[in-house]
């Protein structure tokens, strides 16, 4: 496999021919930057995933038109603020307008622009905002605006996060970039993509779309997939990537470049995943549960969602308390099938539990297993599959930040 | 229907033939009282339910034994403090011995009682604070001892919950009486019975084993099944029923007898189950989901299981926030299978969605719809299914308990 190397500052316009600006339109009564425009010099092939929440907000459905008509893509829109959800056919009809007035300003054709929106459900999106968004970032384009984007984009949020990496291909560099915002709303219990999170990633390397989107729905599962933040899946999900060839490497079915891009941007998307459960809504710990030895990949799933959903072992980590007494009741619980007499934990490979039982661990130690990142290994030696998933704590602080926050 | 009397401070030994005690063992540091003994003079007909985690506490293997062998009950014996759980074979042997040395005091046979367990888990039983706890309790056996024995069995409760009623049935009046405890890991997700809830009913009305059990699993599927705090199952869940008989006012299967009692318990349930939310952990609002009109009563019980069990919900209602937007959200990932553009929602009668959009009700009127105890319905508009839940919210002091309360 080729090395990743990850560029420093890193953001989508790190890849050459991507243009970013993120801006103050006025969704935000805060006055932090609330719009975010993302533009490709040439058309770009792409793809995306989308939540699979039956309430899909407008965006959302304009996207998953996008896709599914295909073509090329060479702007996406994004606000904060407003999530242009539950807002019925006005919704959509400003989703649609909201691209007419972008390809206006870029000289480009709507149908080439997606749109992303995050924020309060149920309100009509203001379109003067929208418009005066426009114009700003229009103006404010510039090749290293991908960290002003990412900025754009945050609600709750308190870091921006964006990242890029270089990898070598057929003698040519290759660059993958890519921002992200989301730090509730976050689970990752059913098939599809669940998380208020939005996601734009940017490629140089020349990739069909259909390649796109096999890579991105495959790699959506082992890692936007694969975290929790609260449980609560979002009506406006959505994960686009453009790849607009300028590198000139072909990323063609079934080649090597394949494997390698591939892993190459699951790296980016892991990446991105873990920043979001670290800066998860009050998150003060990041807990990987892994469920080893299942008899089925279904069983190593529910049983690893289920402590990783448990709000009591959330609240224990919270509290830095191992409480195995509570993974292993939401185990119990979760409806994997598994024998609890032969079951084994390790908190960071210290046996917390051998054969269903207490293993035994002297309190002193069992007091200093719950780190800042630590890992529950739970061990059902009953066959050879594995499961896992990224989770965060819940403090104080998440239950303030979701009993103040009116959507 | 008859109508049912409730009885002022009631409880289990409000039923002629039931005495019970409640002490101090000495299984919590706090020296508050934490073991109890439920007993009949008479040999008394039972059934039981119990929680459907894999990881099985030991009182409740044994007493799943005991429904199964069927017979006679005289006595239950309860320690809050510590759960017996993950202790494997000397823990069954513990919850045996527990049975030996009740029955040896009350000069009964071992498997005429039945015992129940709450507290920390993967700890061995105590075996001489259990005996210290019999040895008290039988000197305190008394026929109005039955809110002692409800205060013993609380754990994080703040409240004992007892409750007793009569009804006429063949001119002659019937006793329920019953108590409970379980303020976390209270769920309603699974089949079965769920939550860190024991529940011990009496009742002097003559009925066999099987007419019981039927009776109290049709119930507990319309009561304790229906509530949540935290969406956690605990390893102990217990409800038994004991049935001396002493009215002489025989249920016979099938008979208008078997539907009025069987509506008296379910009330008795219901009011019990009631407590437990209100009285679940940092609980500030009560809140009852209902889903109407749904296709099936599977998409209205996943509907409304998801809005209850919603992190992002609860904290809104902590926080006094309607928040219709997240109440979608959750309906939108649930799985139920309904069309969005036909959903309407109500807060107490209030439309706040109509057709899937906001309803307009205006902002001042919104602000004081989450009340102290109120009723959010979704009427699917598809079909003729309905469910409810009811559900908590998730205060600071939820999290407080729960980080520090080391099980």
């Amino acid at each position: 496999m080729a090395d990743f190397k990850f560029i420093e500052n890193g953001s989508t316009t790190s890849v050459p021919g991507f243009r970013a600006a993120g801006v103050t339109a006025g969704f935000k009564r805060s006055g932090a930057p609330d719009f975010a425009l993302l533009v490709s010099d040439t058309p770009a092939n792409f793809a995306g995933v989308f939540t699979s929440c039956t309430f899909a907000a407008a965006p959302v459905r304009l996207c998953r038109e996008r896709v599914k008509n295909g073509g090329k893509l060479r702007a996406v829109a994004v606000n904060s603020g407003n999530a242009n959800a539950c807002t019925g056919k006005p919704g959509l009809d400003n989703a649609r307008l909201t691209c007419c007035m972008a390809a206006e300003r870029l000289g480009i054709q709507p149908d080439e622009v997606a749109v992303g929106s995050t924020g309060r459900i149920g309100v009509q999106m203001p379109m003067d905002t929208i418009e005066k968004g426009l114009d700003l970032a229009v103006a404010a384009l510039s090749c290293d605006g991908g960290n002003d984007a990412a900025r754009a984009i945050m609600t709750t949020d308190t870091v921006p996060k964006a990242v890029a990496l270089e990898l070598e291909l057929d003698g040519k560099t290759v660059t993958i970039g890519a921002m992200t915002k989301g730090a509730g709303m976050i689970d990752p219990k059913l098939v599809g993509l669940h998380a208020t999170m939005l996601c734009f990633i940017t490629t140089d390397a020349d990739v069909e779309n259909a390649t796109l989107q096999a890579m991105l729905e495959n790699n959506a599962e082992n890692s936007f997939n694969r975290i929790t933040v609260d449980g609560d899946m979002s009506t406006n999900d959505t994960v686009i990537i453009m790849a607009n060839g300028k590198s000139q490497v072909k990323i063609a079915p079934g080649s090597d470049n394949e494997k390698i891009f591939k892993a190459a941007l699951l790296e980016v998307m892991q990446n991105l995943a873990r920043k979001m459960v670290t800066d998860g809504e009050g998150t003060t710990k990041v807990v990987t549960v892994e469920v080893v030895n299942a008899k089925s990949e279904k069983d190593a799933r529910i049983a690893a969602e289920a402590v990783a959903n448990s709000l009591l072992c959330k609240t224990a980590w919270f509290g830095n308390d191992p409480n195995w007494g509570r993974v292993v009741a939401a185990l119990g619980y979760s409806g994997a099938s598994f024998d609890p007499d032969k079951c084994n934990i390790y908190y960071d490979g210290i046996p917390v539990v051998l054969d269903g039982g207490d293993a035994g661990t002297p309190e002193e130690e069992l007091a200093a297993l719950v780190k800042k990142d630590f890992t529950i290994r739970c061990d059902f030696r009953e066959g050879s599959s594995d499961y896992w998933v990224w989770s965060s704590d819940i403090s104080y602080e998440y239950v303030k930040i979701n009993a103040d926050y009116h959507t």
